[in-house]
């Protein structure tokens, strides 16, 4: 096999690109100068390398523990819970929202096997016993059936703690995915989210 | 600009992904072993390093000249001349093709600026004048407005120096191009190639 058609296959492994879009992104870089495709070798390379889970909340980060753990002007009384480190990115594209994350890594799916020991809660309640000043925790897993469930779930272990439990308020389409909601409308449910239960 | 937002960045920059794409692609990568990602990286700066275009026919290739132009098992009587590299692939899928290729590199637009001496016109010609068996020249030009044009200043070029001049079938639909046609076509168009001129 070519250079050429390993490329064309790498590209072919990723969501969303069929063989021929695979050769035509393939055929792009090679009519490119050289340099442009270095780049995003390079680019690759660096993510592989460097990026990492944030051993305290689980954003993605290169360094550990990641920004907005660290960040002084962050409000460490309420976390919100997403089920995705890439849901971060669209809370925080908000900007109305100044508090610490918590990434679980997924979300409770008997069917695909995903249980409560798959999913980083351990390391979120063991945040809340070791952080007395987390008044609220706000649970934006995605509003599907399973973040539901998910929500409902950790809510029955956090409430014991004696904590605020939210959830994003029903401002979002249903069965659809955080990632890829508007802003305005993530704003709205933050600002508009309930207590659970 | 952390490394996930210039990965994403570049991912932004190949046709056809958006920004949502991209960060839909870097997050998918992130959320796979590194390995995966490194080995895209790799493939990408296989391509940027090694692939170059062979110095006869123009042909995309690790080796110069091209495994095409070295092969004994090609017909070197006939010449396609074809616009882009990616092309000899079209055609090659066929199996229907023995005879040895020559990419121009595009094909006459003077809107855009293209004109003869921007294509690997005069490459065709010295191997023409040095390569007496040379009894036909294909000329695959796609079967748009611009492509036409082309096939006919070649056929005005090569038709003095004795060679058989053919253009593809108009089997092909006219307007379409030849990267996306599919092989039966491609190999109709090849069977039933007429005299220009």
């Amino acid at each position: 096999m070519s250079v050429i058609d390993e490329l064309a296959a790498e590209f072919a492994r990723l969501p969303g690109i069929g063989r021929k879009t695979a050769l035509r992104l393939t055929y792009y870089l090679l009519k490119r100068p050289a340099e442009d495709t270095r780049r995003l070798a390079h680019a690759l390379s660096a993510v592989a390398d460097r990026v990492r889970a944030c051993s305290t909340c689980g954003n993605l980060t290169e360094a550990d523990p990641c920004a907005i753990c660290t960040s002084p002007r962050r409000d460490g009384s309420m976390v919100c819970v997403v089920e995705e480190a890439s849901d971060i990115g669209a809370i925080e594209r908000t900007g109305t929202f100044a508090g610490l994350y918590h990434v679980l890594g997924g979300r409770l799916s008997p069917l695909e096997g995903v249980g409560p020991d798959e999913l980083r809660i351990g390391p979120l309640l063991a945040r809340l016993e070791t952080g007395p000043d987390v008044g609220e925790v706000i649970i934006a897993t995605n509003p599907s059936v399973e973040g539901e469930a998910t929500a409902l779930y950790l809510q029955k272990l956090i409430r014991p703690l004696g904590r605020r439990v939210t959830r994003l308020a029903r401002g979002m389409p249903v069965g659809g995915d955080l990632e890829y909601t508007d802003g305005v409308t993530i704003a709205e449910a933050l600002a508009g989210r309930r207590e659970i239960g």
